[in-house]
Parts: structure tokens; sequence; C-alpha cells
């Protein structure tokens, strides 16, 4: 089994409206182990939406479609595919009653125009719209079916939980479930994860993506089995290999992020970290608080954009920044000794750079970033230049003092 | 003129990732007078991409895929197309020379699987990627061209602006251009806007959109037109009264951000201003310094998470803090006056508040934060309870710091 996806509506076509429909409906039919095995988007045209169907009946047993359901001279989906299929529009009468009511309900006059939305092709299944006026449509063919959803998207939903999963589950359709397991990778190129990870025997019945994202790779694991655990199972060599060849770089697993991994190793350890940060102007404390119940391990920090303010409030050496400068590993070292010190933390974690695009020079091109870490041994630094414009540099920067601060505490999240 | 858009990704397939990529692409293209008339959504799959390319190729004159370009073994776009359109790939200088320095700077080797992505298709048009090592691609046949952009939404727009774009004007692809006038409305509902603004004429060829995100009501008027001087000319009466309607609330035209507002108006009044955090954690002085050469006006601040630290470092008063509470006007109106004493700036911003989603009280529900904005002539506070979850309500709370800066500084940008 496997189904195609059809949007419908001018507005995706130019670029208005971003097609969350696609993702829902894509997502919902996966699974219930239909994979879909391609989307259109055409526009609220019916010489395209039935080209759009007729592709579609060529490709797989299914077709969902969502938009051009509507009342207006737009919405023109179910009177071209009905036309189409040689299906007359017929009174269906439960319908018209709803649309009555749900007028009725605001009281307002139920305007001429929605009368047509009772119309429904002959034969076709009737899905009850409890949030609309617009009812879903299936029609059935030989071997293949079409679903006609609204394209809004509460009424799309609901249509599809309440009318067109009953529909597909009645008619045997649903497959086995696919499930997934995801790995988090950061500190490394998405190449070099391949060269990690590429080699590993794939068990049947398990497929592997590569997704990579600004500083961090996602491995996703996913196949369709019985259930979750019975996936588990299955998956579980190569999630050993995986972890093996990742080493410290795998972070986590399933969805969780960074400063969660570190929010709860610190919380485990009943350690605290404060910062101080320059480049990144708020960022690394912006992101690190983003975890409910930070302030048990979050401390605080200091924005010390100014150099002034590194003396005056992380107490930074006037003669280490002259002698090295604002973006230097001592400097960053220094920085995040003082905020250790100054919020009386367990670790100081701290970012100096150039973020650009102007304060560039030949020794300390736009890019450079130093960090810090300071623990009650003493503070280490480190030194990169990344790639990218202000906002891609000052982020990576962040991700890259949160990994610092991970592999001190312990590397991977426990599982 | 019209084009296809094709986005390439197992996960876009599998409803992992929504297609935004789709939605900008199809949005830029209409801006250059070329509608797309079907977006297609296939999997990394060789024979499905070579079908969609040919599909797209019956339908339109320019095709435009994104996706399936890096350097792992599902990246299979560019052997696919290269292939079926019976093109040897050959290994192209230049790019090889890019991607060799990237890794250079970054201080790493190069891993072999690299090398691949400097290979292009024989006799096609190479476009440079600053942000990554996957160059776009363009190939021409006969009356026809496909532009192949990698899968990366900030890869694929740079290399839509960079290099698609002007081989497009180059090509005379280019139609008539729909321009647009944007105007950036804080501090209202949308519906409040649409009170204003509905009433007023909207003169012929102009069209109004509203577009409300998170605190800020964008409104968008666009139209086709010989050139930009033509459609502002046209739409000049409208965004006359527009201006006028909503006065304070209208922060800006034309993209520009709060924080580029604020800190053009520090930098012309010679001012400066330092910051005093709870909640935010840092995101309000992350957001500040976002503007590039945020150095000449942002002083820097104080993430004071724990409440000794708002007492230590921000100068707030034990009594203030023991009688009110950290949540509350009177702190936040200290911890203003004492970021702009630390840092010797002309104003202090303050924030303080329950971010959730543990913490609230009746007194003081999730949501509730406190603004304090410090100058030579004292402290002023606000107070407002904000909807949403733990990332809304900062960000919601970052927003109005921001504006309440922005209006003490004189409203809007100068035009």
């Amino acid at each position: 089994m496997r189904a195609v996806v059809i949007a419908i509506g001018d507005e995706l076509l130019a670029g208005k409206t971003v097609n969350n429909n696609a993702a829902y409906l894509s997502g919902r039919l996966a699974t219930l182990g239909i994979p879909v095995c391609r989307q259109l988007v055409v526009g609220d045209v019916a010489a395209d939406i039935v080209a759009a169907v007729d592709e579609a009946r060529a490709l797989a047993p299914l077709a969902v479609t969502t938009g051009g359901l509507g009342p207006t001279a737009d919405d023109v989906t179910l009177a071209a595919v009905a036309g189409h299929l040689g299906r007359e529009l017929v009174l269906h009468p439960p319908t018209l009653k709803d649309v009555e009511e749900r007028f009725r309900r605001r009281g307002v006059p139920m305007p001429p125009l929605n009368v047509a939305q009772a119309r429904v092709p002959a034969g076709a299944r009737v899905l009850r719209n409890a949030l609309g006026t617009a009812p879903g449509i299936v029609i059935e063919e030989e071997g293949w079916a079409v679903c006609l959803l609204p394209g809004v998207p509460a009424e799309m939903a609901y249509l599809f939980e309440h009318g067109v999963t009953p529909f597909l589950e009645e008619k045997g359709y649903v497959g086995e479930r696919s499930w997934e397991w995801m790995f988090h990778v950061t500190g490394l190129p998405e190449s070099a994860v391949a060269e990690r990870v590429g080699p590993l025997e794939i068990p049947a019945g398990v497929q592997l993506a590569y997704l990579p994202h600004a500083g961090v790779v996602n491995l996703r694991l996913w196949g369709a089995a019985p259930g979750r655990e019975e996936f588990r199972a299955r998956a579980a060599p190569l999630a050993a290999k995986m972890r093996a060849a990742l080493g410290v770089y795998l972070y986590g697993e399933d969805g969780v992020t960074l400063e969660e991994v570190i929010g709860g190793a610190l919380a485990r350890r009943r350690e605290t970290v404060a910062v101080g940060e320059s480049c990144t102007g708020g960022l690394l404390g912006g992101t690190l608080t983003r975890v409910p119940g930070s302030s048990a391990w979050f401390r605080g920090g200091v924005i010390a954009y100014a150099n002034d303010a590194k003396v005056a409030l992380l107490d930074v050496a006037a003669a280490t920044l002259a002698d090295h400068g604002a973006v230097s590993e001592e400097v960053a070292r220094e920085m995040a000794a003082g905020a250790r010190t100054r919020f009386d933390a367990t670790y100081g974690l701290a970012v100096t750079g150039v973020a650009g695009p102007e304060g560039g020079t030949a020794a300390k091109p736009v890019g450079t970033v130093c960090f810090g870490l300071a623990g009650a041994a003493g503070a280490a630094g480190e030194r990169v230049v990344f790639n990218g414009d202000r906002d891609h540099v000052r982020r990576r920067a962040v991700l890259h003092a949160m990994d610092m601060l991970r592999r001190r505490l312990g590397g991977a999240a426990p599982r």
C-alpha cells in the first residue's frame, strides 16, 4: 500500500502559505504503514487538479487531497474531481442539515452559497465535519480510492482522524506502523559522521537517514514493525555499533537537546554553571535557559560586550586584554574563571569572538571564536574559526560552547 | 514564463520536514514574474527524481530542484539528473579548491567523500556556494533549464539569490516583477490593526495582506509593476494613510527589525544601553546584538537568574526582593538602574518574569513579566501577562522590552 498527497491552492503555489498540510497527511499516513511516494501541489484550476488526480492514480492505489472544498468561487476541487470521474453531484440531506444547524446556532441566516457544500458525488462516502461546513469525501473506484479533505488545517486533521483513518482500517489498507530511533551528533561534519556510520551493517527492515542541521547531524533509523519494541530490537545491533563508532560525539537520542543533556548532567551532579559572553551577546545563557527548571543549575552570566565590562564584571586582567586582545583563549579562560567566581558556580563557560561582518584581521579573521571553561582545577581554552554570516557564527559558537561543557560533564546522556 | 519546483527528500515524504523550501522558491520566483504552476515532492530515489524532472520539463521551461546534493549515499539528485540528461560528471577545480579551503580554515582534514561534491555535470553552470560544500548547478537544454540547489535552507536561499536570479535575469526569463512594501507593527493585536487599516482606500493595482506573527503584525502591500518606483508611487497615498493610522505602533518598514531601529536611534543619539535579564536568560542581549556593529551602542548586561546575582551584580536591594518578590516592577526598575550604572550606559533595560511551566502563583501566574527602563531621570516599570508556553513568553518578553526602549527613543525609524 502506498499513497499520493495532493495539496490544492493558489496560495501554496505563490509561496504565501507553507504546505504544513502535506507534512501532516504524509506523517499520519506513514504512521499507519502507508508510505507517501509523492506529494503534488497544484493551483485552484480544474484542469490541473484533474491532471494531478490522474497522475496520482497511476502511481498509487490511494490519493488524499487537501484544499478547494470551500463555498467560494475559487473552490473547484469537488466539482472538478466528480466531473472527471463521471459522478453527478447530488444533495446529501444529513450534510445540509448539519450546515443549516451550524448557522442556526450562530444565529446567522445560511448564505445560499453554503447549500452547494451539501452536494456530494453520487456513490461517495461522506465524512462528517464537526469543525466546519465542508464534509470530507471518499470516492472508491476499481482498485483505487481518493479522499477529498478541506484545506483548513484543523478541519483536515479532524477529518483525517475521524473519517479517513476508519475508512482505511475498514478496508484493510492500514499496514504496519513506522517507528523511529533518533541519534544526535555534534562536533563532526556530516561527511565524517558518514565515514564512521556508513560502513556499519544495516539490519533488514531498518533504514538510515542523515539529517544535518547547523552544527548538528541527526541520524534517523526507521522502519515498519508491529510495535516500538519490535523495531528497537531489530535496530539494536546497529544502534550499539553507532554508539561505539560515534563515541563522545553522540550527545543524545530520541529528540533530547544539548541544553537538556547539560541540565540533566548538572542536576544529577548537583553542580551549576555561569556564563561570560561577548560576541554571542547573551544567546548562550538564552539557550541554556530554554530548559524548564534551569534555575536549579544555571546561576547567571555577564554579557561583557565592552572590554571594560570584561575587566569590571568578569575580573579579566587589563594586561591580558592588552597582551592578547579580547578575542584570545587567554581572555576566554579569564572570563570563564570570572563568571565562575562571581556567580559562585561549579563551572564558568565563556565565549569571545569576531562574529562579523566587521572586526576581522589577518590573524583573527571573521568567524574566529575563543572559548573558556573554568572549573575548580583551572580553566581550559579552545579556539575555532567558523564559516558563515554573523548569525551563523554566533549560533555555532553557542553550540560549541555548550558541547565543551557537555564533554566535561561526561559525554552523552545516560540511557 | 513559468516554472516547476521539485523538492527532493525522504524526510519530506515521511512528513518529518515541512516543505518551507518550496514556499521560499515559489515566492521568490513569483516576485521575479515567473509563476510556479506545480510543486512536486519525491524521495531520494533516482527513478522518482528523474520522473519528476521529466514531468516538470513537460509542464514548464524552467525547473528548480532543492535537496539531495550532500556528500552521503542518500544524496542522489546530481548523479540521477546528470545521468538522465546524458551528462558525465567531471571535476570542477574551483569548487574542489573552495571545499578544501573550507576544511583548511577549520583545521580539519577534508574527508574523501567531499571530493564527490566537486564533480559537476559536463557543460553545466556552477553556482558558487559561500555557505556550504555543495555548489548549485544549472543545466540548460534546448528550450529548457533545470537549476539544482541543495536542501539546507540557508544554502538554497543563498544560491537562489546569488546564482539562480542572475542566471534568470541574464537569460531574460524575468517577467514584470511583483513589488512589495512592508509595514511592521507591534503593540497592537491583528484585529486592532485591521480596525485602523481596514477602512483605508486601496489604490487600483495594490493588494494588502495582514501577516500576524508572535507579537508583530506585518502588513504587506504588493502588486506587479514595471519597477519599484512605479509601484511605490501607486501605493504612496495608502502608505501615508497607514502611517497616520498606525502612529507609534508602526516601528518600521521594508524588513527593518526592532533591534535595528533601536540601534539606529541609539547610534544617532550617541547613546548606549545595558540589560539586566532574569527569565529571558540572555535572549534580550542576544537579540539586540544580532545587529552588526552593535558594540557601538550595546554595552553589555547581567543575566541575573539567581536572586543573589540580582543583588551582587545589579545592586537590587535585598529589601526590595523580600518586599515585592523577584517578579515585580520594583525589582525590574532596580535591575534596570543597576545595569545602567554597572555598565555606564545611557539606558538600563530589565526583564524579570515567570516563563513557566512551573513557578506561577495566583497573584503572579505563569506568563507574568515585569519590565524596567532606567535613564538619567529615573526608572519606569511595566507589568504584562503573556499567554503561551515558556518559549513564547520569553520571546514576547524580549519583544516588549525592546519596544519599551524604542518608544522612549522616539518611535519609528526616520524615513
